[in-house]
């Protein structure tokens, strides 16, 4: 699955700490607490650009992440395919915005857990197995969790996920079938439990340990491999803008980066704007940014877009914002539901948060935005995963019911 | 997603019976009855292969089937991306089959609605648009009706979709949320439902219309990429044997048609041997191919592969296999049920039946069968569609548990 050349890792920095280089192993876990001790800052992984060949991007874009392993952290021998997705564009997606931009969605539910999740823990789970942790732990309630059992079983390491009673059935049966050991606990018990694991077992964990979100840095890194593959599907044009359903603002950091990273290489001259979706009862990014601080906390409404719904943003999401001049966007529940079913009918059925890009893009679109150029959509998860069924537009029938049903075909 | 090429058919011709080059228009929905009248042969699309461009195979195996336009059937643009999945192998594989054969796993589930039948859908859909059809038809409990729906929703065609009171939920829910309908209808009214359907409102069925496996000529030949894409992916090399989880037979059919044209094309000199994965309680072409006839029907025990438990196998199926000196494998249940487990401990999660094929070379290792070469099994479709709960390795937990959770992880 692609190259087995090395790394061009050479430490960790404190994102937005001017701290220096910090070597490469320990991988710090905890992020670095700012001046106040309220907030902490996430690490990234930095890396000798002059170490990589120019002709690394210029191959397509295959699945298998190892391919780009020279401008990712340390990786092991664990791949399960991941990357490679495709991006879908076409005059069948005019109708779903209500304007005329060039929209390309990209299809993340195409991965090995049908999530994008899993470029994160294919860098997460090797840099566990490579730093010789005896397990790994997360604290998630839906994809994260997935794919962090699927690639703890690919690396033979145990792996316990703390979840909440509110975690839809389908992720816990799925988390369960690659092996892991799932925890029930209130949501604001989930960062103690997940410490507590961590210290008693030497477990790494693989999402945050405390509340902002500051999780190691590897597996983040494993996000720029949307935009390497987005540099070859668009033609190596740079989009106008990258859309990007949001949580914590990891996946946007990473596709940030990675379009960072291609200027830094003298591919691009530029990067897209980055545009976290978040619900619009909550939107920690969406608060921080406006009040200008690196990271703040919400109350959160009920959402349907469970994934996503958090109440905490982190400083990721921030940087990735001010370094592409960026913007936070929100989106209405009742667009997101309505996105939801016009997305599936034209063929591509998203869990909920997954359509939260295109659903904050036709909002933002309402309210008055332009997007200039290219707008590209992240499509995160397959639609399998919510725990509600999808209200189709047909009931279920009996054959006794046929010719009604087959009156109204012939006549539509 | 990928080129714009003509099509390179030129008509339409009966597998097993020399009849003649029939005209590509209209598309034969009903297969060719034989001189008994009790079975059908089904068709197949013939192309001009000297129309075909040599480097046309040397492309890299990304997603979008268009991209191999010239050996495929009239395309319409009502790509989903589908195609372009990864091919895994490693030393971790090792442990699922107690043989040292080099094994390779194709993972169809990474198609856009999860499974293998996409690639048919792409043609038989785009057949019926093409072909101006006011809407498409499906027999299907299962990925079939799934993928139907959604190529219908892509191409705007009304879909309906015929099933049976034991259609796992999951399918329902996915089928309906592609906007098509769903009429439930027993088992052996399937066929006569479908028919009517059909008849009444001109829709294209894109399954079989018959007892007897003869769905319509176009769809198959999609599945022909998956020959193209592991060529690619083995480094031109032909693996021994390719096991594919078998239905009807047309998985089977397809992917051999494709090594057959890589070596028309001169690109190869033989064909992996074909061999179907039947379960042991039904195996419609291991009768079938024993008897020596081109298809049998046969009854069916209670299987848990649900996607595959046909009481009729197809010619297509017994072709594979002549073409390519094959032989028909089954499973044991208790096979297939431990190897579902044992995939998803190390990261890939598949629908009961999308491990039949690894089943069953696990059974005929036992027996004694030796694979020489390379042995690819073909995974069809993600672990999340079947509706009966995955079976963990471990209870859900509460915190308070946890102490023993962590004992027993401490302890290894």
């Amino acid at each position: 699955m692609g190259g087995r050349a090395a790394s061009a890792a050479i430490g960790q920095a404190v994102l937005g700490i001017d701290g220096g280089l910090l070597p490469l192993d320990p991988i710090l876990t905890e992020g670095v607490a700012d001046t106040n001790g309220d907030m902490q800052y996430p690490l990234e992984i930095v890396f000798d650009y002059d170490a990589v060949s120019d002709d690394l991007l210029e191959q397509p874009p295959l699945p298998g992440m190892a391919r780009w392993a020279p401008l990712l952290p340390p990786l092991a021998d664990i791949s399960l395919g991941e990357g490679g997705t495709p991006l879908l564009a076409g005059d069948h997606l005019a109708g779903l915005l209500g304007t005329d931009v060039e929209l390309h969605l990209k299809d993340e539910s195409r991965n090995p857990t049908w999530s994008h999740k899993d470029r994160l823990n294919f860098c997460a789970v090797s840099s566990a197995l490579l730093a010789r942790a005896p397990g790994v732990a997360v604290a998630s309630s839906g994809n994260h969790g997935v794919s962090a059992a699927a690639y703890a079983a690919r690396a033979g390491l145990p792996c316990i996920v703390v979840t909440s009673p509110k975690a839809p059935p389908t992720f816990l049966d799925m988390i369960r079938a690659y092996g892991a050991a799932v925890v029930i606990t209130p949501a604001d018990r989930r960062w103690d439990c997940l410490m507590r694991i961590v210290r008693e077992t030497g477990f790494r964990p693989v999402s945050n340990l405390t509340r902002f979100h500051t999780s190691a840095a590897p597996g983040p890194e494993g996000y720029k491999t949307i935009a390497y593959e987005l540099f070859h599907q668009l033609g190596r044009r740079v989009p106008g803008a990258v859309v990007v359903p949001t949580g914590y603002g990891e996946l946007l950091f990473g596709i940030a980066k990675g379009f960072d990273e291609l200027q830094r290489l003298g591919l691009t001259d530029r990067l897209p704007r980055m545009m976290p979706a978040e619900p619009e009862v909550g939107a920690p990014l969406a608060a921080a940014w406006h009040s200008g601080r690196p990271a703040v906390e919400v109350p959160v409404g009920p959402s349907s877009a469970a994934s996503i719904a958090s109440p905490v943003g982190g400083y990721r999401g921030i940087w990735a914002m001010r370094r592409s001049n960026g913007a936070p966007l929100t989106f209405k529940e009742e667009t997101l539901l309505a996105m939801r079913g016009a997305l599936a009918h034209v063929g591509l059925f998203q869990e909920m948060s997954g359509v939260a890009a295109l659903a904050a893009i036709k909002d933002a679109v309402a309210a008055g935005m332009d997007f200039d150029g290219p707008v590209v959509a992240i499509l995160t998860s397959g639609g399998f995963k919510d725990s509600a069924p999808f209200d189709g537009a047909h009931p279920l029938t009996g054959e006794a019911e046929l010719a009604r049903l087959l009156k109204e075909a012939t006549d539509g």
